[in-house]
């Protein structure tokens, strides 16, 4: 029987009851406000995890090898919500023979063209979403933008809708500011649909979400689609924004304590950057939980301990507040929390799976190994 | 024939002239101070950088997958530089029968106890090395230390030597420091390898290393071998502190333009930290280089551009101190020179290896592609 002592530290493990939990939590709040889910596979690039939410249904990708990966394991409707370069069209275009429908993203009429020519060349319909920049956070532009019609009439019969992403809402640290978020995403896209309609133009597909705003939305009215995948594991950031609690956590890395600095109040473990990755999300939140958080292998949390430092696989713990350091002797494993669960996540080519947080003191036990399918 | 301009976007680029230069510098370093290099396989885990180094000679590794990768390839005499914990033991005992001679890492009774009886029941020798503490940046016990004594002695036949890591050197801004540091490096070591032999117990292996001091080292008597792995590719942090120039580096990402923000003066790439790691290990530096310089696709960096901000697949591009942005039209080709080589290298699974760089406007040609061996 393999549990959490079994394997060579370190290794990413997902608690499975957490993750059903938090799976359940988003597919509840999307029922209620009669919305579907197009879950967003970025985070756990994992056709087990995506299966528990709905094997098969539609999804939105990172990157063209997570598209070609989920087309592999039976996914059919698929969005890639990065901005298309021309020369990414013909691995689209494999998926769209394939039977895929692969739908991209553009925010501007150099790409829409470049579309609508290699659509007409290869003698196929590739559909389109224009994004739309709602908080200032990344790509997209503005509804009222004169480009938006523009790039609509361009994209012909390959004008399938607009897509926002409220990438801002990560930074919205009170319940008031994330609903503010989620009115914002939503009426941001609405009104760019309305500009779209009012020039004569379709738009079927109106597209929003992130995690937070996902759990804050209370009126999606309009919406046809909400994008989110962090909340399959969740993370500190999202904790740190109220999203979810440390209770929630379905991703941690299982780490063993290699040494001791007892001058520095510094336990030492053989889980570095490589396993936890550099993101130090919570840095800007009120409370910094370092590189994470550090619970027992059972999964519970030990009061005031934090990772702290990292090298490439070396991982330093301490106590907040110079409290003394808890008794964890080498060869002690210790689970540790991660602020990003999409960048530690991909630090990893596989999950150990455990049912759930054990009670009392057992070593939870690993009934599977999913993996993960990293690279471009 | 393949050229930058050939893959699809995000992937990681080796230029072999740069690589092979430095290479070259740090041998002629060595040799003048008559010390052998161990390289550090960590940056590159890649046998084919390794075997511009020397096939088959002396390696570090930070994690058995490596040590047992390198093995494959026909390296035999491999240093795992990270403390050993008991449950890896059975992984050494692997490699050592199969001709490998794995020498461990420790600092502490406990791991050289469960060495020494993990040997003794398997009846084998496993070689280890006593960790030195000579600047307090993360493991390893003080030459002063009574445990220093003791652990030798507990690993009776065992005992090979002792290591010293100054890395704290990542932080030392002038040559001065730079020279001073790997004095201290070199004259704690020695201190140690005195006290184990003036109680008796010998110590053949006398090892130290980092980038930096193998670089500032001017007098090595009495060190046996010297440690380096970063220094086959180079990289920002590395430029920061004088232990080479913008021009040394060897490793940089290929990315394409997607989109701008005219009004915030952003280039938006498709290259985000997923491409590039999180490491901002110049943001502590004179100069904040953001995730990383900008070059071309021949490699001659843009003046003033540098990448500020990252999602996991947008990388965002701005210009100091409000300059101009130049033209950069969607579908522009760049390179992101890294912070941090062992960070960015780690993202990806194989390197696109170009001769060097062109002069003139012409797109390098890629020669070979050569895997990476990730995990644990």
């Amino acid at each position: 029987m393999t549990t959490l002592d079994t394997p060579d530290t370190p290794f990413a493990v997902v608690d499975a009851a957490r993750l059903d939990r938090n799976i359940a939590r988003l597919r509840d709040r999307l029922d209620a406000l009669g919305v579907p889910l197009r879950l967003h596979v970025k985070t756990c690039k994992s056709v087990d995890v995506a299966g528990r939410v709905h094997a098969g249904g539609p999804i939105t990708v990172s990157t063209l090898a997570e598209a070609e990966h989920f087309a592999d394991a039976g996914y059919h409707d698929i969005l890639y919500a990065v901005g298309i370069d021309a020369h990414k069209l013909s691995r689209v275009a494999a998926l769209l023979r394939r039977g895929v429908t692969p739908t991209v993203l553009l925010d501007s009429l150099a790409q829409a063209e470049a579309l609508t020519r290699f659509a007409h060349e290869e003698g196929i319909r590739i559909p389109a979403l224009i994004e739309i920049d709602c908080d200032g956070h990344r790509g997209g532009i503005a509804p009222t933008d004169p480009a938006l019609v523009r790039i609509g009439q361009a994209l012909g019969d390959g004008l399938a809708g607009v897509l926002a992403h409220a990438g801002e809402s990560y930074f919205a640290y009170t319940p008031d500011a994330l609903r503010q978020a989620a009115r914002n995403e939503r009426d941001t896209v609405l009104a760019a649909a309305d500009a779209l309609r009012a020039a004569g133009l379709p738009c079927p597909i109106i597209s929003v979400g992130s995690t937070p705003t996902a759990h804050a939305a209370t009126d999606l009215t309009g919406v046809t689609e909400v994008r989110a995948g962090n909340y399959v594991f969740f993370d500190l950031v999202m904790a740190g924004i109220g999203v979810c609690t440390t209770e929630d956590l379905a991703l941690s890395v299982v780490v063993t304590v290699i040494g001791h600095q007892p001058d520095k109040n510094w336990i030492i473990t053989d889980g570095g950057w490589m396993a936890t990755s550099r993101d130090r999300g919570t840095a800007a939140q009120a409370v910094d939980q370092g590189y994470g958080l550090v619970a027992n292998l059972a999964g519970r949390l030990i009061p005031d301990l934090f990772m702290t430092g990292a090298s490439q696989e070396h991982g330093i713990l301490t106590s907040r507040a110079d409290r003394p350091l808890p008794h964890l002797p080498i060869g002690t494993r210790l689970r540790i929390l991660p602020n990003h669960a999409c960048a530690t996540a991909a630090q990893h080519d596989r999950y150990h799976v455990i049912s759930g947080t054990t009670t009392g003191s057992a070593t939870p036990v690993v009934d599977a190994v999913w993996p993960r399918h990293n690279g471009w």
